[in-house]
């Protein structure tokens, strides 16, 4: 039989003080049943048995591999699928608090490992154990449980589909998940503390990064670090320098104004590595690295850990290495390479166009000459959604340990695709075509329909479509559960809606329409509010994570600095779309998604290095833009051409020559971080030496033999 | 009074099991004098009060500032400075290994901190505890010793020199060289060992690492392991690349044979890097942090160690930055301006000499065109002198921490002017001159010279040299002391040279010529070899560092790869030349140097850098020359130049682009290495996380009480 051993018990049980609370949990059917944590939403036309099995799974003992969580059916309409709401106690979630690392912050202000047994070094002696988790985190716990439900060697596939199988070791909620059978699952929103976060985030000049990262997790709280970093301390002394630049308005200054443009990104990328790196020191991420716990997709035969030695899904490294380098690698070029090829073809297409226009008798009008472009666009936005289909096929069969790794090389394959697709053209325009003016009216459009099609596809339209689509009564409902939680959910002093207090039914009667094994499964009561929460935030879209916001920065951040040297304006449009997109992301993350469930990440991962790619670029790109540019040359006319373009490509060189000095120069974390972090690392090889020469002590205690000693020294 | 606290007990004094070995070594007059470690020899001008107070201070017990080392005076003729050798018993050192966290490999074959108690985990059951630690070592530790014996608040100035004041925490060793009381201060060569190691040495083919390592410390055996890595791995395949490309001398292949070059360039640099974390991890320094232990020069105010608890002299990090970059960033810019402007001047000298040569009645002859180059040959070795001064002293002035940010801060002041001195010249015969021919006349003169210049100025000069200044007599002592140690050394079949096992004489009659102070001091005996051989060795001249060894491959690795696209040849003289290089270097640090003091390091520093970036210019002189190479531009004549020089601009930021996919995609450090540290530092959490539950279930003892149960629990 599997062991389900590599979850089972915390790692320091033994020195567990169960004095610490004198408080008793176990599942009863008479005791209030805690928040919801995870809705798992079954297609109406799962068999009941599988779901059972399911159900039993999630409730049954670790030793069984059950993850012993509680759970309550919700009462649906016959022929809808069964929504099931999971929940565990707070003592269980302590003690998984403790077996995920989780850090949190005890009394002293130290961010450290939390551990069950020192729950009062958390909370204090006063403090609330209730408390210490917040939602987003329990929510967490509760998901990385149901995801870590793996399959048994008696489970050979799930039952009622034979056809289904499960290797030993794999996740039968990823595999339901897979196979369809659980259509969604997902996290409840908090209303109250919602409300409260949304207050504070839509009004603030500053993001409030800390309650973001509190209730929606790390990965999204970085984003909007980033985006308020970003915005603050690149874009708005940029645009002041445009604005001066523009006032001006003389020729000479517009190098200056580059040159000032390129050092600035790069000084910029190095000191958000810096504050990035603060941030997750300070979130106790820093330390996360690809051999940490594998994330749930990752399959491989179960094996002993090297290095936690506990047992867990191992698969070569290399093979994931011949994988990127021999399969996806190529893959990608060519796609590149075809994403070039259909750009190239459209220039084309409406050059020949163009010119066929200028012999009335051709019968291309002005529009016709448009149709390629509006061809073009269709297909890259059409071809979009392949790819990214294609790329998240391809890291998945990379199989990447960690999600961090996972999303890195996702973000690399996607990101090198829109690179082509957005910025190629331009390129296409500014040296080949070498039309400043066309350069300039296609940025400035660009960057203007990019921002509000954004904005508008975002917020506006979510809206709309919603409003359209279900009408006046589903928007009553809406507005019932979502706005007005004071109003019926009882809201306590201490904040979040506090659950109805009621036992739940264990149905013995049979009610009509619920199969006969699904009604050993308590359900919650009728009048539960939850239930309709469930279904309302089920029907509302799923964030897909931090990706679509990045890379809207990403392209934004390239019309502004690529192209700097023709439209230095840019910088001031960015600003002002920056200060409106971070309402609009506030917004659609707090009212048109599902909750998101908690992601932690140390860092901006592939993004950082996306950005510094774009930040090297724009030296080359301000560079060669000054040198073809016809006024400025016209200055010079006692140089070749030759010489010319030498005297740019010196400028470049030195200027990439710089960002190579201040990359090296400035170091990639503060001072206090270096020292705190070095200090930990004292501290625990401190620790392992007394323990080892602990271990050595009761060792020798048994073979107590003295070693003969040397006669005569030798050296 | 200031405490000596900062280095007096081990770390884990508690743990230690004093039943492991029965032995007491105590100094007793009649003991045996253990091997000399370090050899002190005073000038002989030096009050003999200072010389007795110092000794005091090495014997004296920790608790008043002393050492606890064993001491001896060498019987030496009247006028000559006082020469003292510096011991310590076998227990001391193991103590002492402990305390400087040397790590060793234990008997199951892990690296792992010596820790005194567990001597049996290291020596085994039964081994001789004499045999733990190697020479090198024992070496490190007794200088290490010397090196901390601070100046206490009741020491204001060295005894007999008032004016020669110290501040609390100084290391006392340390201002008496400054001062120049102490001559000079080094290790003794292990003649047996040194016989072992250096017939293996000369004769085999690839360079004995481990033995180096363990004779001559990390920074000697790295250097040896980056230039054996570099001959056989990089330079030996382009050698066979580049015969290739003379044989078919085709024109066409020339590129193809630079980007292949600058390719295996990036790459090697890439792997070495690997290769290089390896060694650090199996040589045990690959945690070697800037918070490390001071260097014995870094001063500062005694403090408490935010990391590691300890006091130590503690110094603003930031003080230092604002040296750096305020002072010594400007002072040096200004260097390297002047020293290109003197390049500028003798070029421009030189021109104008060759066009009056041309004149016959100017009478300027073919010999007087030469003066400027000979001239700024000399100005440059001479100019280097002095900057290299400079630069020590300026880096010495920034105040760096430890030995390795010292190092890398002097190496990349003295690589960028050597760079400035070395290849400035080339960069203007190729691109301003553009001439082809007198590039590679001048590179070939440049780099034999350099060869043959280097190598005999390494090795048959000092032996002429030594010849012809002392004479035969001297020739011969050395001969006995270094070639004969079976004769007269009493070689024990442990291996090294077994000291006499006289005791040592307690001179209480009075010698002539020894000041009174002195004679309490034991002597050694009369007929000791070791008198003769302090005494020679201390004549020998004193090996630098690494640094020299590193930049001459530095060099011809400029000469090699920067330039290759007119002189693919280069690559073959120095295979050539390494080959017999290594044999040198070997030879010289066997033979001609004091044995220098293992220095432990955990990379090449400033190095890898220098390289890399040479690597990088590589790309940009190879297409440079390229470009400017008129036969390969006689091919497309159908180009106008400036396309010409675009294409070129192309291919070199391809490169570029290649070279940092490459950075990026290579790991830094092999698996197998990452998953060791992790696992290390899993299992120091785990052990810090066990030794706090048991701290705070101490200290729970004594207050229990039990924290409120919360009444309803809320979300």
């Amino acid at each position: 039989m599997f062991p389900a051993g590599f979850k089972m018990t915390p790692p320091d049980s033994s020195a567990m003080d169960d004095d610490v609370f004198d408080f008793t949990d176990s599942e009863d059917a008479d005791a209030p049943f805690p928040p919801t944590y995870m809705v798992v939403r079954f297609a109406a036309a799962t068999q009941p048995r599988a779901i059972a099995w399911l159900v039993d799974k999630i409730r049954g003992p670790r030793s069984h591999g059950g993850a012993e969580l509680l759970v309550r059916r919700q009462h649906t309409e016959p022929g809808d699928g069964v929504i099931l709401h999971v929940s565990a106690s707070c003592r269980k979630l302590l003690e998984l608090a403790e077996e995920m690392e989780l850090k949190k912050r005890d009394q002293a202000g130290l961010m450290r490992e939390f551990i069950f047994a020192h729950l009062r070094d958390f909370v204090g002696e006063k403090g609330d154990r209730e408390d210490l988790l917040t939602t987003a985190e329990r929510q967490l716990i509760v998901r990385h449980e149901l995801d870590n439900i793996r399959a048994l060697s008696e489970d050979p596939s799930i039952p009622g589909y034979p056809n289904f199988r499960m290797y030993e070791g794999q996740s039968i909620v990823q595999v339901m998940i897979h196979r369809a059978l659980v259509m969604s699952m997902y996290p409840l929103h908090d209303k109250e503390n919602l409300k409260r976060l949304s207050s504070k985030w839509y009004y603030s000049k500053h993001q409030p990064i800390e309650d973001i990262r509190l209730y929606f997790g790390e990965a999204v709280a970085l984003y909007f670090k980033f985006l308020d970093f970003y915005t603050v301390k690149l874009l708005f002394p940029l645009t002041l320098l445009g604005v001066l630049q523009m006032a001006l308005s003389t020729l000479e200054t517009l190098p200056f104004f580059c040159v000032c443009n390129v050092i600035a990104v790069t000084v910029f990328l190095e000191v958000w590595r810096r504050r990035s790196n603060e941030a997750a020191f300070q979130w106790g991420t820093i330390g996360m690295t690809s051999l940490d716990e594998p994330r749930p997709n990752f399959h491989g035969t179960m094996m002993v850990d090297t290095v936690t030695g506990r047992l867990l899904p191992q698969f070569p490294r290399r093979t994931t290495y011949i994988r990127m380098y021999c399969v996806t690698l190529p893959i990608v070029v060519v796609c590149l390479f075809l994403a070039f090829l259909v750009m190239l073809l459209s220039f084309y297409a409406e050059e020949r166009l163009t010119q066929m226009s200028k012999d009335p008798e051709s019968g291309v009008t002005y529009v016709t000459v448009m149709i390629p472009s509006v061809v073009y666009s269709i297909l890259v936005s059409v071809v979009n959604l392949y790819y990214r289909k294609l790329a998240t096929y391809l890291t998945e069969w990379e199989n990447h340990r960690t999600q961090s790794q996972f999303e890195r090389h996702r973000v690399i394959k996607l990101v090198a695709f829109e690179f082509v697709n957005t910025f190629m053209a331009l390129f296409y325009i500014a040296f080949i075509y070498q039309d400043m003016d066309m350069l300039r009216s296609q940025l400035a459009t660009m960057l203007i329909i990019l921002q509000v099609v954004n904005n508008v596809q975002e917020a506006v339209l979510p809206l709309l479509m919603r409003y359209l689509s279900k009408g006046a009564g589903v928007g009553e409902h809406e507005a019932a559960a979502g706005g007005a939680g004071g109003a019926d959910g009882e809201v306590s002093s201490a904040g979040g809606l506090r659950y109805r207090g009621g036992s739940a039914t264990l149905s013995h009667e049979l009610y009509p329409g619920v199969p006969e094994v699904l009604q050993g499964i308590p359900e919650l009561d009728a009048d539960d509010p939850r239930q309709q929460q469930a279904l309302t935030e089920g029907s509302m879209d799923e964030y897909e994570g931090t990706y679509d916001d990045y890379l809207e920065v990403f392209i934004q951040f390239g019309y502004v600095f690529l192209f700097s040297a023709v439209y230095p304006q840019a910088a001031l449009w960015a600003l002002f779309n920056n200060v409106i997109e971070s309402r609009v992301d506030a917004f659609k993350l707090c009212r048109l998604y599902q909750r998101p469930l908690a992601r932690r990440v140390k860092d901006t991962g592939a993004w950082q290095r996306a950005f510094e790619a774009l930040g090297a670029m724009s030296i080359i790109t301000n560079c060669g833009l000054l040198c073809v540019s016809p006024p400025l040359r016209g200055r010079f006319p006692e140089l070749s051409q030759t010489q010319w373009v030498l005297r740019w490509m010196v400028v470049e060189h030195l200027l990439m020559g710089v960002r190579y000095v201040l990359h090296q120069a400035i170091p990639d974390k503060p001072e206090w971080v270096r020292v705190a972090l070095a200090k930990l690392n004292y501290q625990s090889k401190l620790a392992l030496r007394k323990e080892r020469a602990l271990k050595r002590r009761m060792s020798s205690r048994r073979s107590a033999r003295p070693v003969p000693v040397p006669k005569a020294p030798a050296h």
